[in-house]
């Protein structure tokens, strides 16, 4: 168990790690941030910031040295700045779920491995590899970066035989995938704790409505049957075994026929998981401190039926109208601009719980 | 309204300080925290803290205008350093609220003037107000400095003529009051929150118990008749319309054959309302910083049951068996030094609603 007083080390400075930041000093530790952007929303809540790039040597091993465990926000952080850190101090969750996730290759190859359903996929090197992959799916298909993506940001989707050709025209040799199109029910997500000791907690699966590729929506409880519940939580357990994982995971499903269908897996916290704030006694930001921290797992159990609803560019305007409702709960960031789709807070609204 | 964005100052930089930044920055507020010793528990989750003592004027001034709107974690502010923030910034609760609760003389008057009950009382200057006020009431009574009191410091229980005689003969001259027991059944407490449009929340009324003159626990709900928290919650929103008062409250109440002697007012978040962090959506720390900040209180309603416990002193050592238990919250202080009775944190056992 890491001791009470001890400082962790988060790379990402923006509202999950906000809210990590908040999480953990619940538990009596101390938060240092590293982030490349400046005033970032984490830095308002943290004992300590580091304004550096992910390029900065000196910056992260400074950095490492002042923290005893290092976690991230996000998935992307590159290769070599986790090495510099790992040379020094543990990383949690560990390297190869983060390998996994940051490419979408690896994670549907890791997937299938488990013998979990995944979108058909074909990997893309050049734009002959699209036309093969092509004659393999139907249309709509969707040209996805391997690397990088976030927020239905790197896709392209392939909805007609001249948009094919207009894709094959201009492909640069890069690394992509094809996916082929799920024409899914519903969008459901697990997110799941693990700790060093094995112990694992999931949080009750939420639903989820994305709108332009962003999340818009997570409700709890989902309207699923029973067994795909459990199948979801099942599936999830898997892969936080099959990983020897430490942390919060992510896991986003389609629902297609009764079937589920992995869409990603995501080494952290997660927007889908933030009605835990205030559905659960413990919510999945300090579920993974403690599990990083070799706590023991804190009570998941939903207590609410909760909606959480995104408050993305423009909506934060309107705060002054939101908070005026009873029954809700508001989480604002604290940044300073305000852009279209980003992420600026959320609200949960709450019922009673069925 | 405060506008997004803004910066809260809180004077003191204890665990009460700590939770009022974190309950901020979650609408989205930054916290700029004024404390005298290193390294205070607040300064961890905040955006900026200034360390130096009261007298510091030039500091006060900097920290007034760095601010939009000053409050505090404890009422034993002084006056001198109270004058300097408020001819640059707002200071919220008010200063008659402060004046009022910084000394038990002003307040047993001001609770008197509303025709609320407190115990017997009698102000005292000098040796010979003592043997005067002791011929009035019975053994045991309490000499109480009037001032700088908390936690049962400051306080000498008079339980025998020859303890009588003994503090007559070592008294010099100064601020005190001479109080007599009350035998009361029990102790309550209300928390309430009041905003600038006048809209009034109180938390569900807590039953606490104290040990050695330090809060053990607050059970919610607690075991009295109805009618006596529908009195409670009645006399404390007498008292915030009356200092029309901005902010949260915490009234202390004796319970004695039906009746409530009100113990004494806290003009600011309170211990005994650290349950509302898990059993309510809003809690103690977020409505204060709502009140303060003019926007509208949050849903204040009660959904667990909830016994918060306070960890002591030693108390902090035995966390990691504490954490296990499952349906419990715990929150630290990030104190780095364990003193005997020293508040490093506490506990919200919760159960489902009754």
């Amino acid at each position: 168990m890491l001791p009470i007083g001890s400082t962790i080390g988060i790379l990402g400075g923006g509202q999950l790690g906000r809210m990590l930041s908040v999480a953990a000093s619940r538990l009596g530790f101390k938060c240092h941030i590293f982030e490349p952007s400046k005033n970032p929303p984490a830095g308002e809540t943290s004992a300590r910031l580091t304004t550096a790039c992910y390029e900065d040597i000196e910056a992260l091993k400074g950095f490492a040295k002042s923290v005893d465990v290092v976690t991230f926000e996000f998935e992307n952080v590159p290769v070599e700045a986790l090495d510099v850190i790992e040379s020094i101090v543990r990383i949690s969750p560990n390297r190869r779920a983060l390998r996994i996730s940051q490419d979408r290759l690896f994670e549907k190859e890791f997937l299938n491995s488990l013998d979990l359903k995944t979108a058909p996929y074909h990997k893309v090197e050049d734009s002959s590899d699209i036309k093969n992959a092509l004659t393999m799916f139907q249309l709509p298909s969707i040209l996805k970066t391997r690397k990088f993506g976030y927020d239905g940001k790197g896709q392209i989707k392939i909805d007609s035989e001249k948009k094919a050709a207009e894709v094959i025209k201009n492909f640069s040799k890069s690394e992509y995938i094809l996916e082929g199109l799920i024409n899914f029910s519903k969008e459901i997500s697990v997110i799941a704790a693990r700790n060093s000791d094995g112990q694992i907690a999931c949080f009750d699966p939420g639903e989820n409505i994305h709108t332009d590729g962003v999340l818009d929506t997570t409700t709890v409880p989902s309207k699923l049957p029973r067994h795909i519940i459990t199948d979801a939580i099942l599936l999830t357990s898997k892969i936080l075994e099959e990983l020897n994982y430490i942390g919060v995971l992510g896991v986003e499903l389609f629902v297609l026929d009764n079937e589920l269908i992995v869409n990603e897996i995501a080494p952290r916290v997660h927007n889908s998981g933030h009605w835990t704030q205030n559905g659960c006694v413990i919510d999945q930001f300090e579920q993974h401190i403690r599990a990083i921290s070799g706590w023991p797992l804190g009570d998941g159990r939903r207590y609410m039926n909760v909606i959480m609803k995104n408050l993305l560019g423009n909506d934060i305007l309107d705060v002054s109208n939101l908070i005026k409702e009873s029954k809700a709960a508001i989480h604002l960031y604290g940044k300073e601009e305000i852009k279209p789709k980003r992420k600026m807070g959320h609200i949960n609204h709450l019922s009673e719980k069925s």
